[in-house]
Order: structure tokens, then sequence, then C-alpha cells
């Protein structure tokens, strides 16, 4: 995959030296008048043009009768006048040479056909014009480094929020203000902050790539209901994975899986969110679930520190906390590992009445000698070999007396090691909860908010840290758009490097004898045509027949049976193929999705896809790496472990599978529609794999 | 089951006219100083009697030499002194004629074997004593009705505990002081106040049991790591589920499912913690993963209104917000009905711009007309038909101008009905959280975290008006201690309704082929002895077996493996059996559980069993609408729906075998370990179920 260099398009627009606003009203209050205001209670030092028919100055600033008036090029016009003037709004822009233009307004593609039209014609109007559009229907933008402030939001009514590593972009503007709102209530400052509503021009994957190359952000906020451009948007997630920007997605939508329509088997499974999973887990984001668990897992990430391991140092005041914890650890995948024996006597030696596994339970006691408290916390630093270590002091940092002791106690212990990321499960007020980080530790009222934020910081680094493979895409002849017979979908696909058993297609019962000699007994028949997709609904398949008479006289019998039932059928012969061997039926599928294109599926067949489903999807293509991550992501993983004294299948051999299908249906991107190779026996380990049985089906010739 | 009335027991200690406090001390900051102070600062009206021999008063009030000194009988004594002296302190108690006495100081069972001994002795002591014990190892006890306050917990230093609907109930101290300052942060008052600490005499069990009857709690919360008395507990669970009294668990150990040593196949999988699932799930407790989630449900509950069905309606000002929270209902099984097409219309009448289906999404510019907004959920409580409404009005609430308003318009919208839950999403100073919640509002900061406490207030509501149909237990004679033989197992467990095939044991070859022919061909033949568990390891089953002659030979063959492979098993003949039939496999089992005896399992078999622990537990006996939770609670349950256009499985035939199969454990609480029926068929609708093995192993006879 081309990694698109993101452009620099969106560079005036969250930092213009200057701002014209068309409609500004003398109402701060207004949502006209609102922009003007946070403007200037921000601080803006660029240049602000007001631009209103009908009034000398507006909120104090000179006003201009039209933008062809303003004695200067602004970068940006923040368009502040009803839907019908936007259009001549936009014309105005282009004339005087801006770059950027935020509608607010509303009544476009989200109102109706009508609605659409017009925001077209705004479209290809700007872009002739060489303009870029933020919106419509979006609540803007802002940049509080240079106190910038093209929105209306309501939400800054109170307090504007302060520089700070944080990037937020969403398709809502309601849900992006209320993002800010709780980020800056958690102290997290943001530097770019953007609404992308309509997306009739910049929408959210192109401000994910500007955002994943800014040195000055360090996290990225993010809220979508549904991406237009796939490959942008892959092409940023990836972009930020490479510059180490976690991106802390909220996706919604999860609860209408399985809505949209579907043509096949393995589509009807790819239900849109499904993709999403696949889209985040293949680019280490991570999917929050709850607007709490976004905001947390952002507030972990703008320290910049991620664990290398998931090892977790837990050090309680409480005994019931530590069990807690460590349920919370196994849920969420952190290891709760002991700490070495030799660390640990010197804990007793410290404290002799503590719990000194891990967790350690240094009990309320500790608190009587802060000294010991510190050491206890640096021994379990120096020697615990954990990368991240959660401390639980209850209502302890609320006390009146040891509320600072305690930080400075733990301050103390920690000092050594600027590189670990201590986190605390604490009660305090504001106030309290500010000194303790700035003391440098991660704040978290719940233990289990905590678990979860350093779990989520896990991932990201391993996802950083990833080299995986690339996968290699051949340029490939289209397979045109006929449907395909099982026999030519194996041709092709084997030749791809999916391995089928040895069959051959007989086109007479002499033939079909040899072949089975050829092969060995037991065999199967099969009827071969490209009419024909459920051949057992017409009796078209014979297996375990065990002799040459047996074989010949099956060919005459399946001949007679597509006679019968399809007269209509084009048939090819028959296949001969050897029997199946045991081993662990799977089933590896591709189909092509709207926004992303071709998606692998893999999962354990039988009632595990079909009732469980314990499916997973990737984009394609993809490497080995990925392939294992994949298919060690099934709920049913332990099946290809060998169970009751079966033997572990060969699971590298199913890798490479998922990795040869994937490049194969990259390189088919434009002419495959699904691929269906159901099942796919993974045999014992160091055996491979077989698929049994192929369907292909090209695009522009859906049944 | 019995329901034994909840003894008395507790009352004096929940509810003293008279404390002593021996070993008093004047700090109020020292542990011994602090229930003195708290005494003081919480105005307990009764009498207070510092003992200490070496003052003439503690903290101002006037202290005595010794308990006897003391010119009244005090209900309580608070045992403030050290392990050493604390045995003297219990019989002093007793010889004053206290009616209990709180041991705070550790040193006991927790601390090895000679602590316990210790413990013990103090326990039988205090028992025989007819004096109440709580502790040792505790936190102690409070009752802020009364300004009661029994305990030396730090959390109460900076402010102490309104009364309020809540009852606390914690095994640890600090964990159960954990809860009590968060519930006080959160707004909810504290009627009663208990931790149990290493449980010498008050456990969880009693403590559950006497505030399930105290009209003057709405909602119990309790931390719990271990049960004592099984059977006080459900007993004390029924008692709460009747008494409509929600009880809100944290039972922290999930994470060492398995550390039991386990027997048999279906004890293996019985891990302590899935068992405490299962007896929280039949007795309607729910249990919280985090401590956040305990809280916020025990608020959600602090109303006393539970919502009869799961329809949810959601008014929001962003439809973004609006999928969120559908997203999160479906994830927690609520159900955001749509409108009836009447309302709708009239909503649209009202807002033209809004989305009126549900999530009714009215935009923000419904904020600029409030009495629209008042009229809008006026609308939807009056023809939506859902008991429970959420809405979301993010940071409004907190801006200057709009906060009073939206507060009155949604006042006004719900104020004609009462019955109704409403829960906000909304952020806002505490001032302004608490204005909204005296206008009869839930406010949580967070969506998700409000859709999940209203989902649990259905489970509550749902649990509450059940009225199952009860379990009847037979007397059973004992089965004695001996090891059972198939047949022996499957005559014994055939008496008590499970059904099994038609089988026949044989002597001899002529007898198996008079029963194999009065039977039916084809049929299945298996050695029959109670000293092979395995048969299938020796070759001891042949199936398939078509004719009379053919049953005549196997009989043979099988006697002969037998007598080679083990020469020294009791041979009874061999089992004459028909096929069997299509159908679900499933796997019932019994095992006991040390704690709360008999627990049935219920699972699908093959690999949802074995590696997808797909399995799940009740508690023996059990009536049928349990059986129907019981099978409906599994992952796999759609494959029992019919998969594939097989038939749908006669689930209720399984129900009636789940049950009978509890009511068997149950009258053989004592003399059984357990009972493996694999795997039991279950067969179309109409057709029943059939057990094709079963395994009975008494108690005190495990190999």
């Amino acid at each position: 995959m081309k990694h698109v260099t993101p452009s620099a398009g969106l560079d005036a627009l969250f930092r213009p030296s200057s701002v014209a606003i068309l409609g500004a009203s003398d109402d701060p209050t207004r949502i006209s008048g609102r922009p003007l205001r946070y403007l200037l209670e921000g601080g803006f030092k660029g240049g602000i043009f007001p631009v209103n028919p009908n009034r000398e100055t507006v909120q104090g600033v000179k006003a201009y009768k039209s933008l062809a008036d303003v004695p200067a090029v602004p970068d940006v016009a923040l368009l502040a006048v009803p839907a019908s003037l936007t259009e001549q709004a936009v014309r105005d822009c282009i004339a005087k040479g801006i770059k950027g233009a935020v509608i607010f307004s509303a009544g476009y593609a989200e109102s109706g056909e009508e609605g659409l039209e017009v925001q077209k014609r705004i479209a290809d109007i700007a872009r002739a014009g060489g303009l870029r559009l933020l919106g419509p229907n979006c609540l803007g933008i802002f940049n509080p480094q240079i106190g910038f402030f093209g929105t209306f939001t309501q939400s800054l009514d109170r307090e504007m929020p302060g520089p700070g590593p944080l990037g937020i972009i969403s398709q809502s503007g309601a849900y992006g203000s209320h993002i800010a709102y709780l980020a800056r209530k958690r102290g997290i400052g943001i530097n770019y902050w953007i609404t992308t509503g309509n997306e009739a021009d910049i929408d959210v994957a192109e401000s994910l790539e500007w955002m994943a190359v800014q040195p000055d952000i360090k996290v990225i906020m993010a809220y979508v209901e549904g991406v237009r451009d796939g490959p942008r948007f892959r092409n940023a997630l990836e972009l930020a994975r490479r510059n180490r920007k976690p991106v802390v997605m909220m996706k919604v939508g999860r609860s209408e899986i399985g809505a949209k329509a579907a043509s096949s088997h393995t589509a009807s499974l790819a239900g849109a969110d499904a993709i999403y999973d696949a889209v985040f887990a293949q680019y280490g984001v991570h999917r929050a679930t709850t607007t709490e668990e976004q905001i947390d897992v952002a507030y972990a990430c703008a320290r910049g520190v991620f664990p290398k391991s998931n090892k977790l140092g837990v050090v309680t005041l409480s005994g019931g906390a530590g069990v807690l914890i460590s349920d919370a650890a196994e849920r969420y995948g952190l290891d709760v590992a002991p700490m070495p024996a030799t660390a640990q006597k010197k804990l007793k030696d410290l404290l002799p009445f503590a719990s000194v596994e891990n967790p350690v339970d240094t009990t309320a006691q500790a608190l009587n000698d802060m000294n010991l408290l510190a050491r206890n916390i640096e021994v379990i630093l120096d020697e615990g070999g954990y990368d991240a270590v959660i401390g639980f002091f209850s209502s302890v940092p609320n006390t009146r007396t040891l509320s600072g002791p305690l930080r400075d106690a733990i301050a103390k212990g920690c000092s050594r090691f600027p590189d670990r990321l201590i986190a605390l499960s604490m009660i305090g007020d504001p106030e309290v909860v500010a000194a303790y980080e700035a003391s440098g530790f991660l704040v978290f009222e719940d233990s289990d908010r905590a678990v979860a934020a350093l779990a989520a910081l896990v991932g990201f680094s391993a996802a950083f840290d990833r080299s995986d493979d690339a996968p290699s895409i051949q340029p490939a002849a289209s397979i045109g758009t006929e449907a395909l017979s099982e026999s030519a979908a194996k041709a092709l696909l084997g030749a791809a490097g999916i391995p089928f058993l040895d069959e051959r297609v007989a086109a007479s019962a002499a033939q079909a004898g040899a072949d089975a000699d050829a092969i060995g007994y037991p065999v199967v028949l099969k009827i071969v045509s490209p009419d024909i997709e459920h051949k057992t609904e017409i009796g078209g398949v014979m297996v375990g027949v065990a002799d040459r008479a047996g074989v010949e006289a099956g060919f005459e019998t399946l001949m007679a049976r597509a006679a019968e039932h399809r007269p209509d059928a084009r048939i090819e012969g028959v296949l001969i193929a050897p029997m199946a061997r045991k081993g662990v039926e799977t089933i590896i599928g591709v189909s092509r999705d709207p926004v992303f294109g071709p998606v692998v599926m893999f999962g354990i067949g039988g009632v595990h896809v079909e009732v469980l489903k314990d499916v997973v999807f990737r984009l394609a293509p993809f490497g080995r790496a990925e392939a294992v991550r994949m298919i060690d992501s099934i709920r049913g993983r332990a099946l290809l472990s060998g169970v009751r004294g079966s033997a572990p299948a060969d699971v590298d051999a199913l890798a490479d599978v998922l990795v040869r299908i994937s490049e194969f249906a990259a390189a088919h991107h434009d002419d495959i529609e699904t691929i269906d190779l159901n099942p796919v026996v993974v045999l014992a380990v160091g055996e491979g794999v077989v698929a049994l049985d192929a369907l292909v089906v090209p695009r522009r010739d859906l049944n």
C-alpha cells in the first residue's frame, strides 16, 4: 500500500493569520455572534474582519460592507450566513483569494436530495476555485495555541479550552464539543479541534492525515459515524501509527450490525461495523466503547509514555482492592506478575505485615511511616520489572493531614524511574488531583478505569512497535465478469498459492477411472458446472468411492442426475478428488466493502461461524504477522491448539494462506466480489492446510 | 428451601442505646481515639462510656477504670485494645451483660494457625456467654441516623456520612470505607454500615439477612471475598428479593477461577467464582464488575423506582449521542423501541427539524424554546410507553443562561409522570448536579453509565416480580458410598424422572440377542461394570450392531476384552441399547460446592463446554422458570432453536430434566459428590430429551 504524504491543505484552516466573518452579528450570544466573541476572548492575534453590510462595527471591531472591501486577503472565512446566501459567499471567497471557508449553516445533504444537490454544486464551485471547505452543517474548527476559534459551539460559553497535546476530530459538532468540554474538565489541553459535518470537501480521513504528522499533537481523539474515503482513512491511520500517535476512536453504529444488505455468506457476516473493528485492529487504533473510556485513554496517552510490556505492578493499602485490581488486570490482558523472590524479601524486611508478592498490600499501617512507603515503591520499581504500576490509595489523598506526605512519599519512591507510568486510583477534590498530577502521576478515581487505560497504552505500544513484513501484490489480469466453475476457481486460486487437493476433471467415465487410479482410493466425485453452485442439492456429490468400477459407474450417475435436475446447465465433467484428511475445519472468505474494498474473513467452521459469529476480518492486503494476530483473535482459537489429545493444527500454514488470499484479493481489487473457501482444513503441524471447496464470484455478475 | 426469619441479634449492634469504649484514647487521631471522636462529632445521644484505667476523662468525657465500674449496662462495647487484652475484655463484656462487642484488632485468623486458634477460643467464650462479636480485624459498624459510629475508619476524617437509603456490608474494612466515601460524594446517605472482618461470629450472610428486613433500607451494597454460610447467604438473598431490596454486589476473586482442585469433569468447570455467578443470577443480585458501577447502580436504586419493561426512551440534543446511547442500550439489553406513529407526528408538528422515532433528536435548536422541549418530553412520556427515559444534554446544564430554564423545562415535561425514571446524561458542577437531582432526575455524566444503571434496575424489577413454581424435594434414601455402575446410575436417575434409552443388561449372549430383538436394530453394546468408568478405552463399546448374530458375537467379544484389559473388574454383563437419535448434544452435571452444596451445570456438548467454557450453573434445587433462564443464558442458545433448517429442540423437556436433576441433587444433598449426564440429547420439539450415559459418584468414595 502506498502511503500518501498528507496535504498541507489544512494548514491555513488550522493556523490562519487572519480571519473574515461573513454575517458577523453584534450580539455575542447569537450563533452568528459567537465566533467573533470567541476570537476576541481567545485573544486571536491575527487580523479579524467582520463583514456586515448594516454596521460600522461589530462587537467593537471595525466591520466591512462586503468581503471585497476587506483591506487584506484573510486566510479563512467563517460563513455565518443563512444557507440561501452561502453559494454567493463561496464565490466571494474565491474572488478574494481566500484559502479556506467554514460553512456553519445546515440544510444541505442531511436534509434530503435537494440539499445534497446544492451541497455538491457549492463543493464543485469551491474545488474549481481552489477554495477548501469545512462543513456545511458543522461547528467549525479551533486552535487555542493562537486563540483561533472558528466555531459557534455553545460549550465554550463558560470557559475556553487551553492548548495542549490533544487533537480532536469529530463528524458530529455536538459530540466534538462534548469531548472537548470533558477534556478541559480533565485538565487535558487541545491544540487542534475540527468538526467535519457533512464533509462536502474536508473529511475525517484528511483531518486524521493532517493531525498524524503534527509534531505538537500527542494523541488524537476521533468521532466517526461513517468514513467516505476508505483508502485515505487507512493511510491516515498508518501514518499515525508510524508516527507513534495514538488514535482513540469513538465509532458509533455498532448496533446496526447486519443492517447492510449482503449477497453471499461471507458478506452477510461482514456487517459494516465489524469491518471498522478490523481496520482499527489492523492499525492499532483504540476503539472506545464509552465516552468516559475515550477520555480516560486520551488522558493516559497525553503523557507520551507507553509501557513496553503488559506486566503490571500493584501497590495497595487494602487487600480487597488488590484482588479487585488483579481481576481487572486479567480482564484487560495485563499480567500481575509476582515480584522476584529477592525483592519480596526486601519488602518483607521493610514492612513485615505486608503481602509482598504482587499485589503488594502494605496495609494502612504503611501510612505511619512514609519513608518506608517510599522505599517500598522504589523496590517495586527497581526490582519488579514493571513498566507500569498502579497504586490504590482510596480517600487518603483527600485527608487533611496525609495528602501532602503521601504524595511526596510516592514521588520520592518514583523519582529514579521517570520512564515508568504510575497510575493512582484515589479520591480527591479537584485541587488534590491536580497536585498529584503535577507530581507526575496519572490519577483515576476508579481502579478499573486505571487498569483499562494502562491496558490501552500497552496496546498502543505493541502497535507502534510492529514492523510487519509487507504483503506483496503482483499485477494480475482481470478475471472477467463471467461466473467461474469450482475447478476454474480452484485453478485461479491454486495459481495464487492456495493449496487444494489433487483433483482432476474427467470428461468420460474411462478418464475418471484413470484419474482415480492416479490419485488413489477412496475418492470423491463431484459434478463440475459453472451453473450449479450447490451441488449436493441435486445429488451431484459422491464420497468414499472405493474402486475403479465404482468411479466409472459414479461418473454416469452424476451426469444423469445433472441432466435430470438441471438440463439447462453447462456440464464440464466430473471432478475426482482424494478423500479429505482430518483436521480443523475453518472458513476463509473475501468480500468487498463499499468503503474499504476487499476484506478477508476467517473463522472456525460449523456453528462457530454460523451461530456464535466467531469470525474476524482484516482489510486486504496484510502480512504474515497480521495474519497471525487475526487467527489469535478468534474466541475458538484453542481449537487450533489441539483439543482432547488431537495434534495442534498447522497455524503457520494457515497464516500463509490468509496472507496469500489477502494479496490475491488486493491484486483483484476491482474485479472480485466474493471468494468463499469453505471448508479450509488445517492439518496437523507440518502437514499444511487444504481448501476443499472454492467459490469465486466476479464483480458485476452477482446472481 | 426453608426461609429462616432473621435474628434480631444485630439490633443492639446497629441501634445501641449506649456504648462503652475499652481502651479509649484521649488522642482523637489515634485508632483507639477515633471511635470516641466520631461518636462525639456524630452527636450520638446515648450513653458513652470510655474505659481507660489511666485517665479521669478521655476527650472531655468522663472515663472509667474498668468496664465493671461503668454505672450502666451498655448495649455495645468497642474493643480498642491490643490483641493480647482482647480475650479478657470479652470476658468482661460477658460479665457486664453487654449484648455485642466490636473487635478492631488484627492478629487472628488472617495471621496464621495460632491466630486462628485464639480467634476460635474467643468466639467460643462469647457464644457461651451470649455475647455477639463483630470482627476481629474489622473496621466496625455505624448508623448515622442516631450518630452511632463504632468505627475507627480514617475515611470519616473530613466529613461524616449522613443517613439515607443505603445499607453497606463489607468483609473488607478498607473497601467498605471506600464505597461509603464514594456514596457520600455521590450524595447517597447511609443508614447502616457494617464491616465483618474475620467473621468469628457475625458474618456477611447474617448481616444481609438483617438488612433485608429493615424498612429503612432501600438498597444494599455488599463486598464479598468468600461466603462461609452458604444456606444462610441464599436465604438472605431470597429475603431481600422478596422484600424488593436490590442487592448490589462486589464479589472479587474472579481471576482465580479454576484454582480450586476438582475431582471430576463437571467439578473442574465449577470454579468457585462461577458458582457465585449462579447464586447471583438465581436470586436477582446485581454483580458489579467495577466499583464505579456498584455505586452507579446503588445510586439509581435509591429512588426505589424499578422500570417494569426494558423499553427505553431517548431524548437528545445531538444525533451522535443518540446513536451512542442506542449502541449502549443494545449492549445492556434495553430496547430503544420506536415511538407510535401518532406520537411521532405530534413531535414532528412541535419540532419540524427533529428526528422523532426514538432516539428523539431535538437538536440544539430545541433550546431556543423551552416550552417546546417540555411539551416534547411530555409527549414521549405520555405516548411512548417507556418506563425509563434518558436525556442527553451534554454541558448545557453547566452554561450560565440555560441551566435553570433547561432543568425547569424537563421537570415540567415530566411532572405528570412521577412513576417514570428519568436519567440525564449531563455535565455539571456539583451544585448544578444537586439542583437537577433535587428536581427528581438521576444524573450521570456518562451516557453509557446511565444506560448500564437503568438496565440493572430493569433486572431487579424482573427478579422482584418473579413468582417461580417451587421445586419439590422428596425425602430420599441414601445411595450409600459405593461406586455405582452405569446401569445402576441410570436406574437411580430414571426413577427420579430422567429419561434414558430403553436399555437392558444381558448376562448371556442368548439374553443379549433376545433383548436386542425386543429393542429393534441396530443396537449399541456396552460392557457393564462398576469398576470401568471409561469404557471406550478398553474397546468396551460397539455401535451399529445390525442383527442378532452380531449381537451374540459382540457379547462374547466385549466380555473377552474386559477380561483381557481389566481382569480385576466386576462385570455385570453387557448393555443393549437402541442407537441414539439425532438431536442437540448437551451436558448436564451436578457437583458439590463446599459452601453452597449441590450445584447443577448445563452446557451444550463438545467444544462448547470444553473449549469455549460455555456452561452455566445453578444451585439446586430450582423450579422450571429458573431452568428456562438457565438454558437461555448460555451463549450457544441459538443451537437449540434450530440451525441451518434443523428442527428446534425440545427446550421444555430439557428444562424439566434440569428441574428433576436439581431436585434429585437437593434430596441427596449429603450423599452425592458428582453426577455427569453426558451427552443428554435434546430431540425435536415434542420428542423430548434422552440421556445416553450417566455417572453417579457418591460422596466419600472419590477415586
